[in-house]
């Protein structure tokens, strides 16, 4: 793969993030083979030597999306290590550090109009709270309660940086232990 | 205004309600006049009856957006003469209730390039966090845990809908108070 992609000069990973960059500044209809050729300053026949066609290229997106922006986190050994309320503050703060929420409103207005789009976003999205769920079981609670802690940590760390533009990275560090001590108060 | 409208056929409020589900389905790009007039079955020139060109359109639907979804809940003195608990649970309903969070995927998204509408975004989410902090404040909360409070609660509300899509209406309308419990304990 890697001899490959050489020879072509651009990588099958290169072409995913321009897709998801012209997806995130433009919307889906955006991402197309010519337009990210030009992007990306290649030939348009490079592209087949990573994907079939357009489809193929979006539903690697997807992929890719789910798992450099959270599989990173919920299949990390590291973080899993960590006792509950660390590995918490240790989402949060990769959430932060490596900009996990940047394609969040992008990816979910293609979702509206693309039933395998909405599929592939749930899934993303029962991943990431059942890892969460997993963290606030580890420390005492259940039931609703426990749902709606997860529900609360998720919502915020999916869309943090969409809602609050003015906060400070430093300013969004502080909350995080703010955060913490009130969702795993009982 | 109402004369006018009915000489016209379709009112201003059509048009801008038209625009908001045109800019929900398929994003900014698609609502144009001649569109909305298509999909309204109305001749384009009943549009500059009520709109100067789409550029007008486009600032009203805004100022629609934040008045028929947010400003019907925050300028609402029978929201407003309620005690802190019970009217942050009278947001959670009316939210639920009327499905006032179903635009905020795609408004977002067309924010992400237009500096003006970005503005306008801003300004909602300010005037939603200034009003339910002041529910907060009034429950005794202050500085930090006051802020965080407030933010996970408007978070939640804006975001419930889109990421928690297996929720029924039912259940969403159960985890109000545990939301609230959990919210509102000091």
């Amino acid at each position: 793969m890697k001899a490959k992609s050489k020879r072509r000069g651009v990588s099958r990973q290169e072409w995913l993030a321009a897709g998801l960059e012209a997806l995130a500044r433009d919307g889906i209809d955006s991402v197309t083979v010519e337009g990210l050729a030009r992007s990306l300053g290649i030939a348009k026949s490079g592209f087949y030597w990573h994907f079939e066609n357009r489809q193929d290229l979006l539903r690697q997106i997807l992929d890719y999306w789910a798992h450099e922006l959270t599989e990173v986190v919920t299949r990390n050994p590291r973080v899993s290590a960590l006792e509950p309320r660390d590995r918490l503050a240790r989402i949060a703060e990769m959430v932060l550090e490596y900009n996990l929420d940047r394609y969040e409103v992008p990816v979910r207005q293609w979702a509206r109009r693309d039933a395998g789009a909405a599929r592939h976003v749930r899934k993303v999205d029962r991943m990431r709270l059942d890892f969460v769920r997993r963290a606030f079981r580890e420390l005492g609670f259940t039931g609703d309660d426990l749902e709606m802690r997860s529900m609360l940590f998720v919502c915020y760390q999916t869309w943090e940086a969409s809602m609050f533009r003015e906060l400070t990275r430093k300013r969004r560090r502080q909350l995080i232990s703010v955060r913490l001590d009130l969702l795993t108060h009982s």
